[in-house]
């Protein structure tokens, strides 16, 4: 079993106010800011809660499928997961992940099973199932 | 609607393999290492998965719980939320979410009453509802 710690604050109302969050287990960043506006128009240099669940994701994922792979007897040399989360309507609505594999001595079949297989096992797919629309697609 | 993008990297298998992951919208951090070890035993300095998600609560609660505290008129002065996120038998099991309010003018039931009410209008805790156990406790 594993805690991963991190905070964030906050002043003043939505819209005018702003923010600060902190990655505080691994100390990654520490009060980058946040405010309404870069979450919803331009992110103008700043983090918000949808690129960083993209960035969950991705990792995640890139875990994952390395891990079905493996288990099928084909260690990847390379992996890639581009994530794209979306935030519309005051919801999290969909998370694309465009996934890239080299993986020397797979063919095609094999590499597409895997990759079935990595967005059904995959912890953070599972922890947004049913909420967020995940869309996952091979880049070739 | 608002899209955020990062990416991951990965090479090798799940165990001895390691990756990379990036926050490419803000570049609030790239290239930052990612491996099975440092996820689920000691992060040793290293994010994780959980930890970015956690990052992406905390911020996300804030900002909902400043906008249930100020659409009932209460404009908070300062809001901070830790959030704790567990991996337990890979699975995104549980998170933790502690809040204290600097809420001038505001009376206890208030406050509380916004709380509950960011609990069902925060857009991540919507994206994680009843996959992951959601826990909102306020500290005083």
């Amino acid at each position: 079993m594993a805690d991963r710690e991190a905070r964030a604050t906050w002043h003043g109302d939505l819209f005018k106010g702003s923010g600060t969050v902190s990655a505080t287990s691994s100390g990654l960043f520490t009060e980058a800011p946040v405010t309404w506006a870069s979450r919803t128009e331009r992110a103008d240099g700043h983090t918000s809660p949808e690129e960083l669940m993209a960035a969950a994701q991705a990792a995640c994922f890139c875990m994952a499928f390395s891990n079905e792979l493996s288990s099928r007897g084909n260690e990847p040399a390379r992996l890639d997961v581009e994530a794209t989360c979306t935030f519309e309507g005051g919801k999290v609505t969909t998370m694309v992940l465009q996934v890239s594999a080299d993986v020397p001595g797979a063919d095609d079949p094999a590499i597409t099973e895997a990759l079935s297989a990595a967005e059904q096992s995959c912890p953070v797919t599972n922890a947004l199932r049913n909420n967020v629309d995940i869309v996952v697609t091979r880049k070739t």
